[in-house]
């Protein structure tokens, strides 16, 4: 069907294995393999290094021929896909269940108005859970039917080379009975930044002999058998990405507090003065912290980073020469940055890994590194639990992430966010900081530090009691710390005269700053 | 002062360094090194190997020269130590702080009465932290002041032989200024069983090279500077443990569910023949589980353990011929359990290892296995989170313990609960299956089976309105269904509707199960 296909020259310098170009196809050739029911993994983590071309084809064939709610699927990806191709998707009614992350608002909206089925699983525990069969116990042998895998390159082996994310691309190819390999010829070949190991079965598991950043202990390439691979596409669609949410004068004084924070500890001698290796979330505050290490804030020098996603604010980190080392298992850079990145890569080609996310957010590593684990919740309640997925409990935005992968295993977990958020129905916003958490994600068995602008709770080795005082104290914004302060004191006094006050709650009025907030637009309440 | 105490013989046999016997003393003459405010930590692990002898002397004290109040102390043990000390330790009002999980009437009822600030926390990460300096920041160079370590023998290079339990020792011994030492010599010596690592800080800390439960890593001894053992005492006091929870019919439901579900996964290849380590709980249910595999109602055999404590049940799997080798931090058994496994020291010894519970608990370690991790909590949620600590979100039961190091790493994580438990007020007894769980400690990211005597719930790869329906079908009580089913409808219906519906909750009524019990006595409700 598709062997008389001409293969051009930037695909033959791609693909090395010249058996393969006799596979190659039209995407719009390729419906066949995805048929209604079908379980489809991609690669792709964070909207970069997803396939483009063939969704797009089997999307317009859904369109094209009215087919929307006919051709359902069930969708495994690293984390998220390309937004514009996982919305499209979504608005043709065509996932019937996706995992475990998600970035799109038709997509969101599918999942929260019932029509898909989704559930977010920690980023180090999906891959795994995948070969363990674990979401595919009603298919044969529990495998994915199709796989759909952007690479840079294809080696002399049949390896695929990976682009600018390696995410759960092992493990899916390792499960699937087919593989399409979408080769990217518009964008620069991603060869030899990938560290790539595959999943063993236990009880054949091994350590991970990593014990630095740059410790490399896998192949270049992630090693496929050639026979499954079913067709080859020639793609020349770039990643799409936006621009990173800018810095504000909340997120720089988050950042001022938490670099304060750590210097504290290198002089304390609970930190060595280049730190331990860096996890940074997504977000402007994550940016801020960043960017002010890269900006001299701090006199840390020879830093690492340990992490999930790099944005482009590593790259200034790395300009900076304070930055030595930076590993993740997706390079989720701007426009701009990954321009830059691409017109300055022998600056960065040998400072930096991808890495498969079964290794980027192993709790092995996470915990050996003591890496020191920065994230953005929701909302964060008094006794240190947050919420990192569901707002008011029910509404999801986009998954678990690795949040509870780094801040579980990290040496410093910290939880950084504005003490409010901006809503249109009050001036001072919601509150970040509640009683009780309608959603808990990270409990308080696993945070150190909560920072606002506010100012920096440092909960360690502190009883719950304890902790609601001081994240009140130097958390919460003014405008909410007297209604917050009334609840725990009311709690704990009724609590205690009970012999129940370990961590003292109201449980008929705990959720009441939320429930209000949906019916009156405010989370101002007068009592509890 | 206690150097012409004369060492009894069975005192020399055991201390194999002779001028360690020059520190020998009397408990009494040890008082002051226990200034009021100072930074304690003790041996033990589930109330076996913790010292017997220098606390009662310091209690006696106390209660002698009626200080109580006036001497209050922070105290770190790896897990719970012996219930009549350290109850008689809370009467005499002798604890300020607490960590991390704790096992006694009159230490709980402190707790949540407000006099005891204690703090639960993952028993793999207590004795990291403890050497990070988290849980000792006001102290000079964040060290303890004292540490009471139960021996069963001191080596000649002064390496200490732990007793039943090796618990947080190494890193209690390593972070003690001043170690006291009980030889214990009533005891057998438990010389050979250990496996003993230190725990080095980040960013000099190494990969366990643990491939199996069987796997040596360490020293038999836990290597200590002997300038800092500033006395030995003799102590001829047993451990004090009580027997068992008895089975029942409830619990033999269970584990009948339980051992079903494991027998499918074999058949349906997603696990091997003899299962993959296991983890078991503490509890009557964890011993009608055990049991049920000893009395070969599943055809398992060359099983293997790696959990965090060895109960008597253990010892019926091993006699079975079913259990290849176990490991766990501590030997939890009856006191008949104890004279069993003493009088067959022989049958027993070479199939054990006992271990810092920073390995036995190390996720590192559980992932790699693939352990099949099994709990009991106080509640579960429909959308399976789980509630191992707080009774009503407030009341602390005993601590997290290590449950959430087991349930999020497991390859299989299990919850197992009766779907009631008895209260004097209502005949079918409270439910465990809640809309929302009062605490969190185990999320929806982290369960993968919930059982209960009605039936088992598997949600691998479920959304949450998926894990709702089969949560509330398989394992709810009969007399609860109906109205859980209600909840969960009334919840779904409003929140697709106005597109919150990812995990449906109306937060204005989510605990009137919980509220209702204590305004009536009943968790049956007609409406919500």
């Amino acid at each position: 069907m598709s062997g008389s296909m001409v293969a051009s020259a930037a695909l033959k310098a791609r693909v090395r294995r010249p058996a393969l170009l006799k596979k190659l196809a039209k995407p719009e050739d390729l419906i066949h393999h995805f048929p209604n029911g079908a379980y489809i993994g991609w690669s792709g983590f964070t909207g970069v290094g997803a396939p483009k071309i063939v969704p797009m084809a089997l999307a317009d064939h859904i369109e094209n021929n009215k087919l929307q709610g006919q051709m359902r699927y069930s969708l495994f990806v690293g984390a998220s896909s390309g937004a514009d191709v996982e919305n499209r998707w979504a608005r043709l009614d065509m996932i019937e269940r996706r995992s475990p992350h998600q970035v799109g608002k038709e997509i969101a909206k599918g999942i929260n108005n019932g029509r898909i089925k989704f559930f977010d699983k920690h980023l180090s525990m999906f891959p795994v859970d995948l070969i363990y069969g674990y979401y595919t116990m009603d298919r044969p042998k529990n495998r994915l039917d199709v796989a759909v895998i952007e690479a840079s390159a294809i080696t002399e082996e049949g390896g695929i080379i990976c682009g600018a994310s390696v995410g759960a691309s092992p493990e899916i190819i390792q499960m699937a009975d087919k593989i399409i390999v979408e080769v990217n010829t518009l964008l620069p070949s991603f060869e030899g930044l990938h560290d790539i190991t595959m999943t063993d079965l236990p009880p054949n598991r091994k350590p991970y002999l990593i014990m630095a950043p740059e410790d490399r202990i896998g192949t270049p390439h992630i090693p496929v058998d050639p026979d499954r691979i079913v067709a080859i596409v020639e793609s020349r669609q770039p990643d799409v990405t936006n621009d990173n949410a800018p810095e504000d004068a909340t997120s720089q004084a988050v950042a001022d507090n938490l670099i304060e924070f750590l210097q504290h500890e290198v002089k304390m001698g609970r930190l060595p003065p280049s730190l331990l290796p860096l996890q940074s979330g997504i977000g402007n505050i994550a940016n801020a912290v960043i960017g002010g290490l890269a900006k001299g804030k701090a006199s840390f020098s020879n830093l690492t980073v340990w992490t999930e996603v790099l944005q482009d604010s590593f790259l200034d980190l790395f300009d900076s020469g304070h930055l030595n080392f930076a590993t993740a298992t997706s390079v989720r850079f701007s426009p701009d940055g990954f321009k830059r990145f691409y017109d300055n890569w022998d600056r960065y080609y040998d400072k930096l890994i991808l890495r498969p996310q079964t290794v980027s957010n192993h709790p092995e590593i996470i915990r050996r590194l003591g890496v020191i684990g920065m994230n953005t919740p929701v909302e964060v309640d008094m006794y240190a639990h947050a919420n990192s997925t569901n707002v008011s409990g029910s509404r999801m935005l986009n998954g678990l992430g690795g949040s509870a992968d780094f801040l579980r295993n990290a040496k410093i977990s910290i939880m950084h966010t504005p003490s409010t958020r901006p809503t249109k129905t009050d001036p001072t916003g919601v509150s970040c900081i509640v009683p009780m958490v309608s959603h808990v994600d990270q409990t308080e068995h696993d945070l150190d530090v909560i920072v606002t602008e506010q100012g920096l709770a440092d909960v360690r080795g502190l009883s719950p009691r304890e902790r609601a005082r001081v994240i009140i104290e130097k958390c919460a914004h003014p405008d909410y710390k007297p209604q917050l302060k009334d609840y725990f004191e009311t709690a704990e006094r009724i609590c205690l005269k009970k012999g129940w006050g370990h961590q003292p709650h109201m449980l008929n009025s705990v959720f009441k700053m939320h429930t209000e907030l949906e019916k009156t637009g405010t989370m101002k309440i007068d009592s509890w």
